[in-house]
């Protein structure tokens, strides 16, 4: 352990921006709680808009209305 | 807060039911709860059937067996 | 299926509450997706107000700053 | 990788029946997917039985009924 | 009950891999914890090499490294 | 959006390294994906180490055998 799960709305997130999630989330975790790197998982689920919700409407509506 | 998952199995939910879960979702949430709707996250994942195991078997194989 | 995972801070939230969140969710199931409410499966998980973080800090400090 | 969430209803689970339940998931995960230990993570999640509902109600209220 | 998330890396596994994760997790609840089948639900969630990380790197950079 | 579960042992993490963990997980999302803090949400769930297996083994057992 840790076991972080990070879901973000399918923004076309690169494979860059996703290492730099893993690898700034597991030092924080090193850092704060001083866990061990080497069993730090961390999960990135990605969804898509229509599946996501704020305030009752969907992200698609929410950003269709901006 | 609070943060709501609904996980269903891919059975092409439309986007108009996706909403209207979001909607009902976060106005109970409202009702029930007095929340800000401001604050309510609601997620929708989609799981395949394949993926997905009641009494020991896959969706699939129970729908088949129907 | 469907499952459903409800996180709500740890306020005292009663019995009743529970139970009416968890017959409203059921039956937005069945009328919006046709699910059977057999196997539909609802979770309340209660999170301490420390735990639960929005726009950088905790439900606990920006209870205190209103 | 593998994460593995087990979410069961908090009916005093000794800790015996729990290592087994982390041993016994490890070793499936080892024999059908052939999955090292070393990175294969089990997380127990125990819930209270008014937060668990089932076709429409609680847990609670459906073992009264029995 | 019990619900249980398995997430595994998304590597192409079986429909009969899946079938036989499915089998043996609710064989295993009912024979640790006398758990009913018919209520107990499993869900594999599979994830792109990209956005599991362990060790600070995705899995996709640590198998490269191999 | 986003969500972020932390799920992490319980070992008497204080409350000023929980909201750490907060403050900057909720930074990190900032600076790399330019998400909105007001709709970021972090949750952490704490696990006791009967209840959470690595390598086939409780963290309670893994502990207690160093």
């Amino acid at each position: 352990m840790p076991y972080v799960n990070i879901q973000i709305t399918r923004d076309g997130v690169s494979a860059e921006q996703k290492a730099e999630l893993i690898r700034a989330t597991t030092e924080l975790l090193v850092r704060v709680l001083n866990k061990d790197p080497a069993t730090t998982h961390i999960v990135i689920q990605e969804v898509d808009t229509d599946n996501w919700g704020i305030a009752g409407q969907t992200v698609t509506a929410l950003r269709a209305a901006k």
